[in-house]
């Protein structure tokens, strides 16, 4: 049984969701040690956060943005503003898509299915960069 | 320490939220072995989700299907239409629902609360079968 | 390598999204004994969940209720209705929050970032207490 843990520094993005399979996975050369295990990816921000979708057709990605950003509209009455308009809907599209992924490890790969792709989900317009905290278990 | 590793591959199901709480636990006779640990259970997909929900009523079912449709609706200006107008609604209910759920083991058995269970979400209409990793850790 | 696993019972709450991340760091002294590891916070029921959100400004939480509220309204043709209305729409939320939120540990602290707290979302109106699950594995 073995523990690593890194982080990653992920640049500013523009609002939308954004492919990190290949940086995340490039960040872990120890994921070729593991047999079976779990990797999780953490987003330490509450208005970005992670999820698992399609990674092949980048119109995907731009459905993603337009619809979460529908259930979760700018206007809305909300009573924290003070931020900007982007601010409280992306505090909720964090809630609604989480902080966190797990991923299955097996035979030194993650075990995603064919079309699985890593995101990045920013919710601002003008963010700063992002830190994940990458935790890799497994024997 | 132990970890144990298997591949479920679930029947093509209707769309909407089926309960498979059963099917999961019959396929891991380990957990027997596990006196505290920790279970995933990981979809490889982007069209379909897992949740956690009421196991009762059947009519949750119902309505978790009819309120995740309206939520994320067929009718909205998609540029991602060509696999059909159920497909990209899909991809917004995966990235609503998650890939995946851990539940805590206690003792031999899932920490499930008395009335929850394990639900496949199929948002497609017309899929095939679904293929889940499941993924057991403990001592 | 070490698992601790605890409960942790939570008197009744409002409805609404509550901050527990002191009352969640206090019931796990062991974290202090952990380089690198993992915590799981799970809720062993339906119509409540975890999610982390900002834990600074009160005004998010009011934000939080009132946006949930209206992506899961209480006014919907559910059919699972002979538990009150403001029933259905909380196990709607519980699977678009999510039963369980995973932090990674380091150096003997969790890993939230400056502006993360652990919420506990209460859906009903007049719930009596609820019971998490406290996983902790490390190193």
């Amino acid at each position: 049984m073995t523990w690593y843990q890194t982080t990653l520094r992920l640049p500013p993005m523009e609002r939308g969701f954004h492919q990190i399979t290949r940086v995340v996975v490039k960040s872990l050369p120890e994921l070729a040690d593991i047999r079976v295990g779990m990797l999780q990816v953490f987003i330490q921000h509450t208005s970005a956060s992670l999820t698992l979708n399609e990674n092949a057709d980048p119109d995907v990605t731009i459905d993603l943005e337009s619809s979460f950003s529908s259930i979760a509209p700018e206007r809305f009455p909300y009573v924290h503003t003070i931020e900007g308009p982007d601010d409280m809907p992306g505090h909720v599209k964090a809630s609604l898509l989480g902080a966190s992924i797990q991923i299955p490890v097996t035979d030194g790969h993650l075990a995603l299915g064919t079309w699985q792709g890593i995101f990045l989900c920013e919710h601002r317009n003008h963010a700063s960069g992002r830190n994940l905290v990458l935790t890799l278990q497994g024997e």
